[in-house]
């Protein structure tokens, strides 16, 4: 391929609207373009290298007996409305209506679809147990599309489904499966990947796991353990808390006028945060009715497990006059009635607190849990912090990082199967549910993530089994017939041996060609020039700045190839 | 692959909503899962085969210098405001709204997205020529989807796009892609294609063609010349007629009480139908307006080249009462004002011909055109027929079949490029618009049309280039070890060696095994039964009959392996 001919603008000025780095260097490298707010066209560089993704993808999946299927993009509501998500999912479901009116929606996930291509199928506890999966196109119409193809509207992912006759079964596989997951990371380049305990969200199910490339840009916070290396996604991590002293006081009513903060409240009285008991109030989206949330003061609301325990989607509330509560003076003694109330276990026997007196201006001191809101039920609704306590070893050595989800797997149980009636027929002549797994990789967000791993601020650094091409090959005078004949004599070694070359034989100084070659990131570069033929040798570098090295120009080809199977 | 672990279901009944062979095959093959109307998930076999032929298609395009790029399923509705098409394009086009209310389409072709690819970067002649394409997701709201996968609603396609600075250019570049058609259509086993003019619809231009997979089944009517090999789409094919001899005789008005046909009124009156002058009617969409087209009675309207002649979509018409167009009496003399009035050629310089009299009950004999009907101008707007005179060679030899369009292949021209201001600077400094081609495929509907022009009764019998596998090894009484066992063997001396194999060891009868083969259509089938091990040997035979060998079986694995070398 001559670089001359590839379609596609390079340019060095970093985009304002770029974000992260990974996005502007595949704006800069001509790999992307966008043509609507989270959709974007690729370019031959980026398709080269997701099309190695998906081959990467497609090996590990087929080797642990995936069979690859397709899907619809388009799917009949029907199948929606089966398994109860075409009401469950919000906005971020595409909806339209055919010619004759009949609802369709885009695939955003295909379990509703894996089942439906199954079910009649796999009727035999003997057909179990199976997995299919698909590399598809999909479209889920994010609020807030960003940082270029790490969260986009239209992407490209494999999801797969796995059915089951036991749940030790799917254990197994899934446990396979991940194992699968790990050899994709390493295999495309980032085997720094790590796995994470994370929240099962509108999936259903229990169990599952994130895979995450740590970095700053990421929009996970990852809750990992500098003792036992557990790790969990901070919506999933559970927060553990040492239990404090009792104190001994009566509920007091005192005079807090125009504090409406707890840090105000607890500045004025002369104590601190983790002294109170915070108030935060939301609002269910479907009808609006209140749910507040007893909190110790110096914590915050993981507002994922709120929304699990409470079944719905949630937000801030707007407190109206006629709710009768006291926006900044919210307690649990004397609250209106006609709300819901939860208490975090942050405040479980928890005493000698400041609180809300549910009156304009006024605040408890002295609130005991046990003794004042007697009968509450603790839940853990509150977010881990640094430096907070693992729950798995107990030590206080939790550190919070940032992570980009490359990809994760779910326990899913019998939620679709049941709800789309799918059963089979077990050893016993009894009818029972199958039990699914899932497991996706989003493609597209996987090539950027690479990018954001191993780049450099000239461009990326393309890990050797996913970059667009194997070896550039750069003529540097190329007006000059010598150079022209030597490159275009190796070019066609390189491929003879079955390399893929990227050759840059355009009439541009060594500068343009050596930085267009940077945001192309392929792993080798081989240069022909004047200077270099006089030597009769061929200049062969890497990417990464690891390898620079001369070869003979009758032996270039080998020693490139050679050079390349060692990287 | 253990046939024990395909998914999908095998069966010998033709379904009764399958018209088509390939439709029934694909169901009764565990290829194919209706989802909705024209919407199908595809199991593992089917995809195994459209992974391949996308693979040939990509090697054909690669090899014309095509680079593979991709395009968004979503787009936003402005590029195609931006071409026209928003509004041109009707309900076959899905539509629906982002959460934040802004229009978007589902891509059912991919030239706005093509030129919104590229025209930023090609703003130089020197940049030209080049060719961008993906192989692609689409979706079309067919009104009528029929025959399985020949035509279907949501389909995977490769369509490419091609851009140059001169007619000429195009020209070459679209010989070039002519021959790469030729050489896919080959390689993927259906080698019978041919190619016909075509007309171009929707897409714009002027040249193009189709390939055609001659078949009965086909939708698509094809004129083919017996003498010189012209072939056309009947859609774009001209009707050539002979002069008839001038008749002079006067324009008489009689009495043709309850006739409305042209057939009753010439039987009536004693004459033939290529004698009269037949009236056909029919509305704009848009606004309902009458358009009334003459022709001669024995002729039929072609309704492509009507609306191309009009530049709008028209239906047949509903003649109210008020228009005062008298339906079954309708004529050239004395017709009603307000609508648009259109003669085919068949009419030209006619003459004693029987025609409406615009009056109820009455009929005209002795129209001559040129005299009755002065000033009129003639058009080609008559379907060719079976008989018919060839328009390259001027013989009566015209053959009508019919065919599927297995893809297609358009000189675009500039509709696109200067709709979407797309230009470029050409070598004297002159601002100009880059001229297009564009040239599609679908992978689904060539998989079905292979299978339509390759099967028996009992199942497809699918080329070698895209077998789903290579080789279905049939263990005939697996239940006993030795079977087992040398089967086995078999199995993993075949796989070292690289061959796709579908391996048969389920405890099932040897009619059921041979059925489901012949229903996978694998090119090869081995068998390891209790009889063939007393001899020592391995039967293998191709699925299509023409082969039927036995092999020691110590060497059965380089056998088949050499057996499939030579199909």
């Amino acid at each position: 391929m001559k670089l001359s001919k590839l379609v596609g603008d390079r340019f060095k000025e970093r985009p304002t609207d770029c974000v992260v780095d990974s996005h502007a260097l595949m704006v800069r490298g001509g790999y992307i373009k966008l043509m609507a707010n989270g959709i974007f066209s690729s370019y031959m560089p980026l398709k080269r290298i997701t099309r190695k993704i998906e081959q990467i993808i497609r090996e590990e999946m087929d080797a642990i007996d995936g069979q690859e299927v397709q899907f619809p993009v388009v799917m009949p509501a029907s199948i929606w409305q089966e398994s109860g998500r075409y009401e469950s999912i919000g906005a971020e479901m595409a909806r339209f209506q055919d010619r004759s009116g009949s609802p369709l929606v885009l695939g955003m996930t295909h379990e509703e679809a894996a089942v439906h291509l199954v079910r009649d199928y796999a009727k035999s506890y003997a057909k179990y147990p199976f997995m299919v999966y698909q590399i598809q196109t999909k479209f889920r119409d994010e609020a807030r599309p960003r940082a270029g193809l790490i969260r986009v509207r239209e992407f490209t992912m494999k999801d797969a489904y796995s059915f089951h006759t036991s749940q030790e079964d799917l254990e197994e596989y899934y446990a396979r499966c991940h194992k699968a997951y790990e050899r994709i990371y390493t295999r495309v380049g980032v085997p720094e990947v790590i796995s994470v305990a994370s929240d099962s969200g509108m999936m259903g199910g229990s169990v599952s796991h994130e895979f995450m490339l740590l970095t700053p840009i990421g929009e996970d916070s990852i809750a990992i353990c500098g003792e036992c290396g557990y790790s969990a996604n901070m919506e999933a991590a559970e927060c553990i808390l040492e239990k404090t002293e009792h104190v001994s006081a009566e509920l007091t009513k005192v005079h807090t006028p125009d504090m409406h903060t707890i840090e105000e409240v607890c500045g004025f009285l002369g104590s601190s945060p983790d002294k109170s008991c915070k108030a935060v109030v939301y609002q269910r989206n479907k009808d609006d009715s209140y749910v507040i949330l007893f909190i110790r003061g110096d914590l915050e609301v993981n507002e994922t497990k709120l929304t699990n325990h409470l079944g719905c989607e949630i937000h801030p509330a707007e407190i109206t006059e006629e709710s009768g509560i006291k926006a900044g003076f919210i307690g649990p003694v004397g609250l209106v009635d006609g709300v819901t109330v939860l208490y975090d276990r942050s405040l479980e026997s928890a005493s000698g607190l400041i609180c809300g007196a549910n009156e304009t201006d006024y605040h408890y001191t002295g609130l005991d849990m046990a003794r004042d809101a007697a009968g509450a039920e603790y839940h853990d609704f509150a977010k881990i912090r640094d430096g907070g306590i693992c729950p798995h070893c107990g030590k206080p050595a939790i550190r919070i990082s940032r992570g980009i989800e490359v990809g994760n797997i779910f326990q899913l149980g019998t939620k679709y199967t049941k709800s789309m009636d799918m059963t089979y027929t077990d050893q016993n002549g009894e009818i029972r549910y199958p039990i699914m797994g899932c497991y996706g990789i989003g493609v597209g967000r996987l090539a950027a993530s690479v990018c954001e791993a191993h780049h450099d601020e000239n461009g990326p650094i393309w890990p050797k089994a996913i970059a667009p091409w194997q070896v550039h090959l750069c003529a540097v005078r190329a007006d000059q017939p010598e150079v022209k004949e030597a490159a275009d004599r190796l070019c066609g070694e390189l491929e003879a041996k079955g390399m893929e070359v990227i050759y840059d034989d355009r009439e541009v100084s060594a500068g343009v060609m050596f930085s267009d070659a940077d945001l192309l990131g392929v792993p080798l570069r081989a240069v022909v020039s004047p200077r270099n033929l006089k030597q009769g040798i061929v200049e062969i570098t890497s990417r990464d700045k690891t390898l620079s090295e001369k070869a003979a120009l009758e032996d270039a080809a080998s020693v490139i190839e050679s050079l390349f199977n060692t990287l």
